[in-house]
């Protein structure tokens, strides 16, 4: 059976199977692109045990049937093709002609291959009872503000995943380690409650993959264990995910979230973000600690260390009264991250964990930071 | 003392030296940027212990003397400051301000910091005795053609150096690593005869000094064990280089530079190239071998290795018999690497050493890649 396509077409789809398929990997058929030939669609798929994915593509397809190649030479190979055209022979071995360049590749038996469960493009299905439909880019937004306060401790294994919450309310992402916390809530009702925790690498390769599409829709069903994904542009099924989940659910963190303040700052993010690097690079090179002391319409920043001193001054926005508060100037960096324009920090007290988020608009984003003691 | 001069200007000088300048030292006053202060000049400087580096810059100075001030924290605050000029004041400390920014940095003493000793940009001079003048441009090529050829290996320590050698028909550069030689004739006659050879490693940042100064003239300077450079542009002292030699010269490697063809080809440097790349793909990943038969006005390149076959065939130009020939496809494209246009590959059978050349232009540069055995 034989297959032909476009090589830029086949080129695009292949970068995010080439994060997901590992170069090595205790289980050799891992290091393998799968290849499902059916009338007019060429599926590339792979696995790292962790997500799996698949890629859809249309194709002049003859035949029908499900190939492994050796993933690195092909996506080598694939990368450098001299024709605009790839044309595929599957057999015994795969036959592949661009130009005139001709190659053959072995075929790993496809026997012993995990089965990819993912959700279908149509609704709930067996393997996936519950879903949600969000468009790519909120669902974007909504991992993207929070991945960064995920634990890289072994200690609480549960801080290295982000944490799902699926409501009447909406769907709210969380993360923490313990230190910090970061929330979004997307105001999309759902019609089923539900927590489930997905490990932060990979959310990191939802995130890709979210980024890479830009724009569509996406069906976030939820099976026994597994978060599956799918993907679609123009009602068109585009690509489609399972990532294996965490057990267990985060401890009660609603209690750490500040509800009252005694002073509201509301300060310019990018200027207040350089000078907080400036000052830091200052800072103890153990826990980066960064004095802040609001006083009347400003903000004086300034850190010491082995090095030396630096300081600086900001105009801010203040209601309340003026106060005193150190933090570990990498968090605050993090936490303001996710922001532009303007942003507002709320505290209530020295010792009191402050809260940051954006000014002007739905919150949605919310990050708690714990200062330093003075 | 103090001194000042726009942000821009030291931003782009402090990068080569941050480059040289070690964030960790077994001498830790190796991490710390030189000032030095005289009338209208600020001159930075640093050393790892291998390479010294010197770069001046215009400024507006006040006092004279010479301060270590820690490099990191300098390099990451000038990058970074908010006003367009920088003001230094220096005396028991560095006190730097910059718009709304203030540091204070705590400096080192200079006492116990090497003494470094740079060529003169005048002539020839005590410390160094022997002095050539080359462009700018000139020495960058004659280093870059060859340095890929270097070895990594502790074996044969010789050869992870660049043999310069001086003599009345030129500035040679030739490296080797005991299975390929790469060599480049700048045709710029000396009025001495010397053989030196500098750490490839130390080879690497000379090539970077040269690339991002561009133009102009260099005063290449022979010492005892060091090598020295000046470099000038319009007349002006820009920047200063010292590098430790290695002890010892290159075994005879005239006798393996073959001199006799029975085969002369032709290839258009790129195409031969990506053929090259994706055959090789394919190739036994221990020796990277890919096969040549040169034949009637083309070129086959066959590889085989555990995931299949690949072959691509190319039009070249021969003069001679046909021939069957194999090589470390990665020792070729290196050899190629430096060229573009039109190459000459000259072949005198499938065991004895081959030559890359460039075509249509005095020879200059000269690659020997020996074949793997068939």
């Amino acid at each position: 059976m034989n297959v032909s396509f476009p090589k830029n077409l086949l080129s695009e789809h292949i970068a995010l199977l080439e994060r997901v398929i590992p170069s090595r990997s205790p289980n050799p058929l891992y290091t393998h692109l799968g290849l499902a030939l059916s009338p007019g669609t060429l599926v590339l798929f792979g696995s790292n045990g962790e997500v799996d994915l698949e890629v859809r593509l249309p194709a002049d397809v003859n035949g029908q049937g499900s190939f492994l190649v050796p993933a690195q030479p092909f996506f080598q190979l694939v990368r450098s093709l001299p024709g605009d055209l790839v044309e595929l022979r599957l057999g015994a071995e795969l036959e592949l002609a661009s130009g005139l360049f001709r190659t053959r590749l072995s075929l790993a038996p496809t026997e012993g291959y995990p089965e990819l469960f993912f959700p279908s493009f149509e609704g709930p299905s067996a393997p996936y009872p519950l879903q949600a439909s969000l468009g790519v880019e909120d669902l974007f937004r909504t991992l993207h503000h929070v991945r960064y306060a995920a634990s890289n401790e072994e200690y609480r294994a549960i801080f290295r995943g982000v944490q799902l919450e699926f409501s009447e309310t909406g769907v709210r992402a969380v993360a923490s380690d313990g230190y910090r916390l970061a929330l979004y809530d997307l105001a999309r009702p759902q019609p089923f409650q539900k927590k489930v925790v997905v490990p932060a690498r990979s959310v990191d390769e939802v995130v890709r993959v979210l980024r890479s599409v830009g724009a569509g829709e996406v069906a976030l069903a939820l099976g026994q264990g597994t978060l599956g994904l799918a993907l679609r542009r123009d009602g068109e099924g585009l690509l489609r995910m399972a990532v294996r989940l965490m057990e267990g659910e985060f401890p009660d963190y609603e209690r750490v979230i500040p509800k009252e303040f005694s002073l509201r700052a509301t300060l310019e993010v990018e200027p207040f973000r350089e000078a907080l690097r400036r000052v830091s690079v200052l800072a103890d090179r153990q826990n980066h600690r960064v004095d802040l002391f609001f006083q009347e319409g400003k903000v004086l920043l300034s850190a010491e260390g082995d090095y030396g001193k630096g300081q600086e001054e900001l105009p801010v926005h203040l209601e309340g009264a003026p106060l005193a508060v150190a933090y570990n100037a990498r968090y605050l960096l993090e936490a303001l991250g996710p922001l532009s324009g303007q942003a507002g920090l709320l505290l209530s007290g020295p010792t009191s964990p402050s809260l940051v988020r954006p000014v002007g608009e739905e919150p949605g984003y919310q990050a708690v930071v714990v200062p330093l003691r003075v």
